[in-house]
């Protein structure tokens, strides 16, 4: 059977399960990526598992998040990040190397590989040729593990791009032009591939904005075949050896069918505050703006900044506009300037940042309330510019440039002069010390893990007892979320590498003396919680269960869980059952104690457990839904366990 | 009788008191410096002045420290402070223009006149024969509205050039020596005055970062006079017409005379935590660092930047150093691109950040804890850096930029190769647009404050009423500092434009029912505060008396008074005495209520207060210190209407 590119790369990597859409897959992962606000976590995850070293090809650890360093906190987590990585065998990217997309794709991406990475824009490096995915820490640990990453099988969306971009239009308005069809749902489940002639316009780096852009459609990946572009783009990286082709069967087929006649495209924006929330430039044109910003990894590519230099050079950007550029890799900016581009952007009036993820993800360079801020970045949720009141649109550079000119929204067509043609360096530069590379295995050994005083080492964690004996420590309603169960933020946020200190905010929105109450109970056997329906909703957040876990949660039993937290809990080792009758959960109270006998066993053996409740002569049955894998996780006491035994067992 | 340059300037601008060291004189102010951090409240004061226009030649509102925008606060305040500046006709420098001193330097700054700033360095443009000088905020804003600025007639300290700069050695290292000999305290009430031959090797930049640390003794100021090299630096400006002749009379003393052989010195370094702290490099050579910094006004030239990029220039720094490159301005950061010195920097593994004073302020850029972190910056006070437990080294750009390549901090004479000739640009570039001139007086007139939802304009104070019948609403004992009166930190400061918020942290360490208490009491003729001896120690904070004021503070009874939040008290009119028999102290209780009468008249008529204690059948005696000059403000209700009531007779 002829397949297409993502059938061919879900098959190279099956480990366990069928292809068919909807059944879940093992597969074997050859690089991860995590970044600095998800990794501190990731590496002590390692550090608990006791794993010696990466069992992958290639994982990297880039620092593009947190890299303001207003206080100690930033620079510490880095020094751990860069003697983590020399101690468990991974790649470390500096803070100002940039962005971890870019930056993974020039240096380390490979066609026909798989790429599981803790952000959510993971997909970005299927511009590659690779499958590339996005997921949680604890995953990300696991694939570094050697572990292999389980997914539902994907639907693949093909999508065959025909014609040729007008003049202003580029690669940003075509991934605005299929969040304007299907908006951020549309991509659930499936993989979108593209292909057809429409391909041959788009540079590696056209294809990154696409592919990057695919998370806001909520799919699995984005995949772009490894065609001849690929090759001349690795080449261009000194990696020619990287190479290999990977293009559709002849007459391979697709579970969903679309067509992108690029020839049709204009310039088009995302209004505020959804990705999905497109609509040509032309209709919006007029709006005065506040700022223009143009970086991050959706629009990662010297082209990208190179064209919007074109577009201010010898002009002057309108008064009292902040013109942000905030480029994505040293590497980049390097080259940037020796095309004399910054100097163009600076002469203009822009102000230039450091390398990295800044205001894409709220670190600097907020709008003022209220007012306009084009962006050229992947996402406009309410608040993730950093202002609580934000109006942000997304578009190309190509309208950020021309609007900073004007100081209103302004569709570049209307600019009226001739469309600038940006060219690539010619010999781009090639910069070696952007990773580091770990040192080989004997040396690794000896690194002392660098913890500065906000980082704190995951604690042992104990196997499911036999016998639980637990206070309902806390009673809740229905549709309690993780930030409920631990907020976000910046309060909290900064202790996300210390698990003793972020606990300290579980369940503070909901009951504070939770947490006083919690640690008692940690020495006495732990405690229980009782919810409602679609306990857990809300983000993914994994320390949403790890700090209940370590305040000594040991089972919740609630209506039915949100599908997320209830994984989580299941991987940090708290048993997830629901009523059999919901009515129980009546006759329950705060400070009622819950006897469950025998538990393990139970487990095992069947799907219902009978629960005593001490001096109240009554009892009634819970249910769980685990399979034979995650019931050994829950025996083992959690994910990291499960990791931690078969390290030993390969180290005996 | 022959005169120096800064006997000179004085003389020119005398508009009272007479010029012997100790006098207060009355000076008139001919330009006025604000930044952002301080700017908006002395917008907010210009406001409640109802200040129409600026009086003097220049006033120029910089926007160089809070440059983050990590939500919508700082974004708010530059356009709070944008439309403030189009109002009171001030010139605008936009957040990426860079740091006022060297940009005050460049576009404005005149041999000859006086300025005022509401900065501590302000003194550094002393090195283009001005007489500048660091003042609070409230200070400037008198002086915008073309009041004198009073000061004690400084001592002015000669100090003869003498011989030439050794090979790596540069104008850092000459501050240093001058630390190195006399400490932090060395300069109080004087103003160190630059010449001999020794200044012609001195380029107006190098003189700036030799005038600019004049802050870390202490001075009342540096000058230097206005020469040739002024001359050539404001040709190249295009401001020549700018230029006078200002130098020594022949045959001018000082009153305390010194040398500096220049041809003596080596690389000098200032070690943790104070900037007197000087010791030669080779002393602590060898000694691994973290950080290597090169920023900030106190090496804020174009040689600055580009001797460290001919430095490091085809090399790469070592393993692990964050090599933070801070621009001090867009128009200077313009011509290091151009010029390939940028590019020289990049590649060596350098981190660029945005144009302005970020880590110097600590915003940005914090070292890791405990790590020595090597910087060009004028400060290295414990925690200055944002890292509490920071070890900073201030140096000059070359022995940074040597330890960047080594690792270790290294005497730049011993990197083995030849010293590299820093060549300024031929053409530098002018950025006209770096500051926003401000409009015509009749636009300006319609211009409205732009206020963010955190900026509040100050309130109203009434003036001060004849009978006061207030509680004491706090008792302390001795030694309260501002800090405990408001606390600085990332918690409080964001509230700087935000009277009523910043109010809600008053006294918040001593007791925390005292806002709530006080709030209650400003209904009902507001209340006291009894305090013992060094009332107010510590920072020059001017909230710490304009808050306590909008809470109902109208009197402060203690033992005694720090000087400087005495007049700040005075300033804001709260009324500041003394017990006559400090005994009386022990007598008064929290809950005291205590009646002032025919209190405006008394003031007026001699120094002593009788104050009577009510229900208690206890009365005792209270003093001043206030001048006639003071009264006049403490009857009006602050110096803020003292402008007010003259604005309104001009207006009239």
């Amino acid at each position: 059977m002829p397949l297409n590119v993502t059938q061919k790369l879900i098959k190279s990597h099956l480990l366990s399960g069928e292809m068919t859409p909807g059944e879940e897959i093992g597969l074997k992962i050859d690089q991860t990526l995590t970044q600095d606000a998800t990794g501190t976590m990731v590496m002590l995850e390692l550090e608990a598992m006791g794993l010696d070293r990466a069992k992958t090809e290639a994982s990297a650890q880039y620092v593009d998040h947190n890299i303001i360093q207003e206080d100690s906190k930033n620079p510490d987590d880095h020094l751990f990040l860069r003697s983590a990585t020399q101690r468990f065998g991974l790649y470390y990217s500096r803070p100002g190397n940039g962005v971890s997309h870019p930056v993974h794709m020039q240096r380390l991406a490979k066609p026909g590989k798989t790429l599981l990475g803790s952000d959510s824009h993971t997909c970005a490096n299927g511009c590659m040729g690779m499958l590339a995915m996005g997921a949680g820490g604890i995953d990300v640990a696991m694939a570094i593990a050697g572990e292999p990453f389980y997914v539902k099988m994907p639907k693949v969306w093909g999508i065959k791009l025909t014609g040729e971009l007008p003049d202003w239009v580029s690669a940003k308005d075509v991934i605005l032009e299929l969040l304007r069809r299907h908006d951020v749902k549309g991509g659930i489940n499936r993989v979108i591939e593209y292909y057809g002639p429409g391909l041959k316009q788009l540079s590696a780096m056209d294809r990154h904005v696409i592919a990057n852009m695919g998370a806001e459609l909520g799919a699995t990946g984005t995949v772009f075949p490894s065609d001849e572009e690929i090759k001349r783009f690795l080449k261009e990286q000194d990696r020619e050896e990287d190479w290999i082709e990977l293009v559709a069967d002849e007459g391979a087929s697709y579970d969903i069918d679309e067509e992108i006649n690029l020839s049709d495209l204009e310039p088009l924006i995302a209004k505020p505050s959804s990705p999905g929330n497109v609509v040509p430039v032309r209709e919006v044109a007029g709006e005065p703006i506040y700022q223009s910003y143009i970086g991050s990894s959706a629009n990662p590519g010297y082209r990208d900044f190179a064209i919007a230099a074109e577009i201010v050079k010898g002009k002057q950007i309108a008064e009292g506009i902040s013109f942000d550029i905030n480029p994505t890799s040293r590497q980049m900016l390097t080259d940037l300037v020796k095309e004399s581009h910054i100097a163009s952007l600076l002469q203009a009036g822009a102000r230039l940042h450091q390398a990295g993820c800044n205001g894409c993800i709220g670190m600097g360079q907020a709008p003022a309330t209220g007012r306009n801020s084009l962006r050229t970045t992947p996402r406009n949720f309410p608040g993730r510019s950093g202002t609580r009141e934000d109006s942000v649109f997304l578009c190309s550079p190509e309208t950020a440039a021309a609007s900073a000119l004007t100081g209103v929204i302004t569709d570049p067509r209307t600019l009226g002069m001739k469309y600038p043609k940006v060219k690539e360096p010619r010999k781009p530069t090639i910069d070696v010390t952007l990773l580091e590379a770990p040192p080989p295995m004997d040396q690794a050994k000896t690194v002392q893990l660098q913890k500065g005083p906000n980082i704190a080492s995951i604690p042992e964690m104990d196997a499911l007892k036999d016998t639980l004996e637990v206070p309902i420590l806390l009673k809740v309603g229905d549709n309690i979320s993780t930030d409920e169960i631990l907020a976000g933020g910046a309060r909290v946020l900064p202790y996300r590498s210390n698990l003793p200190e972020i606990s300290k905010f579980t369940f503070e929105i909901v009951d504070d003396t939770y947490y006083t109450r919690a640690m008692n109970s940690r020495d006495q056997g732990g405690h229980a919680i009782v919810g409602g329906f679609n306990y857990g909703q809300g983000s993914s957040r994994e320390h949403a269960a790890l700090a209940p876990r370590f305040l000594g949660l040991k089972v919740a039993i609630v209506k039915d869980f949100a599908r997320i937290h209830w994984q989580n809990l299941v991987n940090f080792g708290i048993l997830p059952v629901t009523f059999v009758h919901e009515e129980d959960y009546d006759k329950l109270e705060q400070g009622d104690v819950l006897i469950f006998s025998n538990v393990r066993k139970a487990l095992q053996l069947r799907n219902e457990l009978h629960v005593e409740v001490k001096d109240k002569n009554f009892s009634f049955s819970v249910t769980h839904a685990l399979s034979e894998r995650q019931i050994d996780i829950m025996l083992k006491g959690g994910l990291i366990n499960v990791v931690k035994d078969r390290q030993q067992m390969v180290n005996a």
